[in-house]
This record gives C-alpha cells, structure tokens and sequence, in this order.
C-alpha cells in the first residue's frame, strides 16, 4: 500500500477495461474492490489479480457494495449496461468520485460516432446523479489489451469534470495506472473522446492497427 | 504548377486558416481562388499570397464565383457564418468536392464543446448541399499559426468522408500542404474533431501551450 493509497470500486471490472485497470491501480497499491451484477464473477476477477499481484488486496462484491465502500468508483460498463448500473449503484452514492468511462458505441456499426439524442453520455450521468457524486469522465480512447499488458502506455488520457479537485485526483489515478493524462476541461468536453473511439476503431481496421490512441502534442 | 495540380477554391480565405491553407497550397503548386464575401477583399489576400511565393497563380473573386471555378472547395469561414456562405455557393455547386473545417465554437465559451442541437455541422452540410457536392470534413484540429508558418506540422489531419475517393483526394491535399492525413472513416465521425478544438483551446490555456494538436498513436 502506497500512502496515498485509495479505496476504488471498478463496476465491471470483468470487463477488459475495468480488469485492467483494476490490475494496474492493485499492482500500484490502491484497494481495488471489482464490481459486477454477480458477486461470484467479481471475486473471481479479484482473485485473477490477486494472483498476478501476488497479493490479496483486491475484493469482489456486487456494483452497489462495491460503490458504497469506495471513495473513487469507475464505471467500466458497455454503454448498453450504463444506466442500469447508474441506477443500481445510486443508492450508494453519497459523494464519491464517479469516473464514467463509458463511449457510447452503438453496436454493429462502432466505427462510426452514433452519439446518443442526449449528447454527451458523462453530461447525462452528471444530470442523474446529481449532487451525489462528483463525476469525472476519462480512459476513453486507451486500448484494454495495452493496459492490460505490461507494455508502456504510448497515448494521452484525457481528462474532464467540472470538479478541478475531482478532476486532478483521476489525473493523478491515470498516473498511477501508468497512464500520461491531460486536464481537457470542462465535463461537457467529454463528448469529444467519447466520439473519438469509433475513429480509432476504424483506422485500427483501416491501418490494420491493435491498438490505435491518441496524443495531444504541442502542450 | 505540379502535374497533379489542382482547382481548389478557399472561400473564408482572408481568414486564419484559410490563409494559411491557401498560401501552402499554392506553394505546392495548385491553382487557388480565395473566396469572400467582397472581391477586394480576396484579391487583396490573394495578392499577399503571390507575393510571398514570388508567384501569380493565386486569384480573388466573390465565394459563389471563387467556389463555381473550382474542382475542390475548401470551406474556411467561422460557425456563425457556415450556413449563410453555404446558401451563397450552393448555386456554383456541380459536383465538386466539398470540404468542410467548420468548428462549432460559440463564444465566449470557445473551451467548452458546445454542439448544435442538429449535431455534426459536416453531417448537417451533406444534407443541406445534397448531391450537389461530395462533402469531406479536415482541418478542425490544426493550429492556424502553425499553418502560416515554415514549421514542420507536429499534428495529424482526421480526414473523414462518406465519399472514399474525395477522402482520399483531401488526404492527398492534405499532405501538399505538409500535413500527415489519417483516413477516420465516416462523415459522421467529423463530430470528433469538431467537438476537439474547444479541448485543444482548454489545453492551449491551462498549459500555456501556443498551438495543441493532435496525433494518432499506435497506427
């Protein structure tokens, strides 16, 4: 455990993104909690990173436990399953970190942007949770199989909030999961890395890439 | 004149990026018309342009003329302006590639993505020109001042289309004018860099940058 050490809960943390930043934030000493629908799945992913840690700091549980442990949670659903958890996981609110990962990838056809009639999806998050969480959007447009690899990560995480304090704390979160993270403004500004990842799924296609990012260069 | 050299119009052209984009292009070798809503006006940016390549080939004349005279139209005005000129030179459309940079900034908050209500501005152009031109979005994420200068473009240019022989004639354009192109796929993915510029902005500030861009990593 590091001494900035935080408690995070990662609802869906079976999945690939969630399982590998799950691992990357244990291995870095944070508490890691997964969360999923089912305890059972949950705990076996922590085992999973238990074993490669080679530790036993990270638990499983089900998403509203999980959330109502944590001081940081990071939603890592598909966007099919984003407002159920939303709702799930609300009950345990009670002003924590809520880090919304979520593209809103529209399955056939993901590499073309299909943004919601709601816009940006972290706006709508931040409009139904209210003032029970501080939401912070980021880890859009980063590859799980990179991050879950020991590879270094070669893209920027863009982060946005309209909490600055929230903001900085997943800034510094990105950091600690071996991640370059950039301060992109205001929550609203997460609509553009939410649309971005259907442009990197189509040039991986097109350039017969793995694992297409981006980087802000110039700053 | 190269023996690929082109036609293209660049109505917005006493602007910024018009400019700039204009000069480059002419110093590659194409034929180009700068557009305005006075003739003056564009002549007298074209004039400049000559002289600075210590050439004849740039030509000014009103937007309608500038874009009925060209194979490529290369659409450089501000948001405020994009439908107004898009009616002026709907009746010069017959075909031509159509490419549109429009960012969607409001002001004064020109660092918060603020989106139209109707979406994607490229989106919407399509729609509005119909098959009277074979639209292109590029452009968005390019600093102007980097543009007008000898600098090496540090930056890629998302190039997206629903046309892939435009898109691949833009990308080749893209290149004369000493800018890496990447084939992003659909017009609708536009959405992405339009919304980016207000992050670019943002950054540009809190890290006291001059001109953030973007490049796609991993491709």
């Amino acid at each position: 455990m590091n001494e900035n050490s935080r408690i995070i809960a990662v609802p869906g943390g079976t999945g690939n993104l969630g399982f590998a930043l799950a691992w990357r934030w244990a291995r870095a000493g944070h508490r890691v909690i997964i969360g999923s629908r089912t305890a059972a799945r949950a705990q076996q992913a922590a085992a999973e990173i238990n074993e490669r840690t080679g530790s036993n700091t990270v638990t499983g549980s089900e998403n509203a436990p999980a959330a109502a442990e944590a001081e940081i949670i990071v939603l890592t659903v598909p966007y099919a399953a984003h407002e159920m958890t939303l709702q799930t996981i609300m009950p345990a609110l009670s002003g924590q970190i809520l880090v919304d990962t979520t593209v809103p990838l529209q399955p056939p056809k993901v590499n073309v942007v299909q943004l919601p009639d709601s816009g940006c999806v972290a706006v709508q998050t931040a409009k139904l949770v209210g003032d029970r969480a501080r939401v912070v959007a980021a880890f859009h447009n980063v590859a799980a199989i990179l991050l879950n690899s020991d590879n270094d990560i070669d893209c920027d995480i863009l982060v946005t909030s309209d909490d600055p304090d929230a903001r900085q704390t997943v800034m510094q979160l990105s950091e600690d999961a071996g991640c370059h993270a950039l301060n992109a403004g205001a929550l609203a500004n997460a609509v553009a890395s939410e649309a971005l990842t259907s442009l990197l799924i189509h040039m991986n296609k097109t350039y017969k890439a793995g694992h297409a990012g981006i980087r802000i260069t110039g700053v």
